[in-house]
């Protein structure tokens, strides 16, 4: 099932997208206010239920889409997880021994069809297509094979970026990758049953049609069970926590010279058993 | 005024330090459950008033002190912030432009008097004393001449690491500064009102008794309004988002041989002007 997070006329809602209409499950559950309340609760067989057996309540086209879960506790993104298998035949001792990862924010995310923004400080705004893990039971020190256990769905990011600000400081890319809303999470959370865990998934992103990134997560060199197992060494992982597990090759900032996002472009970031997450771009403050 | 957030015989509360007592704020505001939800609300001063205004009604030794607010959206961390003094007299071009930072889980912080914990993954668990800021208001490009007006209370941080996780990747020291419970917040947040802005705080760091940290803030590389201004270039920071503003040198990884904590230590963060901030240390999973 596809859940969403939504405003109605302004009002906030959350569902199912069933078809091209939307079940607004809020005023169903009068005690869970939002999807990351129903997934604390443990309560999504129960939303699911409510979902399949009622009909929409309005077209998807009347809702403007909210990354699928609000205000999660934390969003973990990590760096370079997608090997570039030309350099991997050459040379396999180049993977790295952990996965680089940093934190965003919340307000750096925008939901489907919203525009990202580019702000005055840089031109340098650029794409990454991500998929994205959420978790739906509290985990601390959880081995791999435990993983699957543990992620309730499935969404899309195009982590955005302001190149030039990731590197103001030696360490730490927190700047660069934490500009409000500079990137976007959807169009909507695909819930785990319907994706066969650990079957390679095809990620495409393109801008203005172009295709720019293509891989599939059989390239990951960090796989989901292995970031689980790692990042729960650290800290305990809790219900709507995010993780969005990289990006392949072909970001804007890898052509000669760069490709940055401008006003007027629209990004698609593609996983056929997930949807496709749509996003202009705007100038802004 | 001293606002603490803890629990009592279990049950969490919020109020007033009144010298060796506590005022329960949260019964008295029904509407208000947290020292968060009175940040969001904007109702600090309808707290005080009514904390002001009755006895304590339990010895302040009667209660687990928690980090003094509850999951916030955001525990922004700054890196190397208090200038060497001689090395500055021989070079001040070594000044960084911009300052490097990192966000921080709530759970990676305990609160006063409860332990640190040791992981068994590293031995190398080191301190690092801090001041940390609250905002009180939400604010987006402000000028570092606004700064003042945004910050409701100030408290101590003891920025707790473990020093080979930090370097696990090669960017991004997220891993080593985010295990649970390895650092903690407290022990109360002092009002803004109570301390002089921009007035040079001292700040000292001991370990079982010996000096290991002893600065004051006319030494910050960026001050306070340095630090929002640039921070608030691309974030919007929240009521009850906190700032820890960077540790003087003395470390134990400074040391050669390099000083870790072990369970026994008792580390103290001390600023006058806030109070002391003690944890011990403990092995833990």
């Amino acid at each position: 099932m596809k859940l969403a997070s939504f405003t109605h006329r302004g009002r906030p809602g959350y569902g199912a997208v069933i078809g091209d209409g939307i079940v607004d499950v809020r005023p169903r559950m009068p005690r869970l206010h939002s999807l990351l309340d129903v997934l604390r609760a443990d309560a999504l067989k129960e939303v699911m239920d409510v979902a399949a057996n009622v009909r929409p309540d309005f077209p998807l086209t009347d809702v403007q889409l909210l990354p699928p879960v609000i205000g999660p506790e934390k969003i973990l993104c990590i760096g370079v997880n997608y090997g570039n298998r030309n350099e991997e035949y050459k040379d396999g001792s180049e993977k790295p021994k952990y996965p680089s990862m940093f934190f965003r924010t919340p307000g750096s995310f925008v939901g489907h069809g919203q525009p990202l923004i580019r702000p005055p400080e840089s031109p340098q705004l650029d794409y990454e297509g991500e998929i994205v893990i959420v978790i739906g039971k509290e985990c601390h020190r959880i081995t791999a094979e435990q993983a699957a256990d543990h992620i309730i769905g499935y969404t899309l990011c195009n982590e955005g970026t302001i190149r030039d600000w990731v590197r103001h400081a030696k360490f730490n890319v927190t700047q660069g990758k934490n500009f409000d809303r500079s990137g976007s999470i959807g169009p909507w959370m695909v819930t785990a049953d319907e994706i066969e865990y650990g079957k390679p998934l095809h990620l495409t992103t393109t801008v203005n049609g172009e295709v720019r990134q293509d891989d599939t997560t059989a390239n990951l060199i960090f796989d989901y069970g292995a970031l689980l197992a790692y990042i729960t060494t650290f800290t305990t992982l809790k219900p709507g926590d995010m993780i969005v597990t990289g990006t392949p090759t072909g970001a804007g900032a890898r052509f000669d010279p760069p490709k940055w996002l401008k006003p007027g472009d629209v990004i698609e970031v593609t996983v056929p058993e997930i949807g496709t997450l749509r996003n202009g771009v705007e100038d802004g403050l």
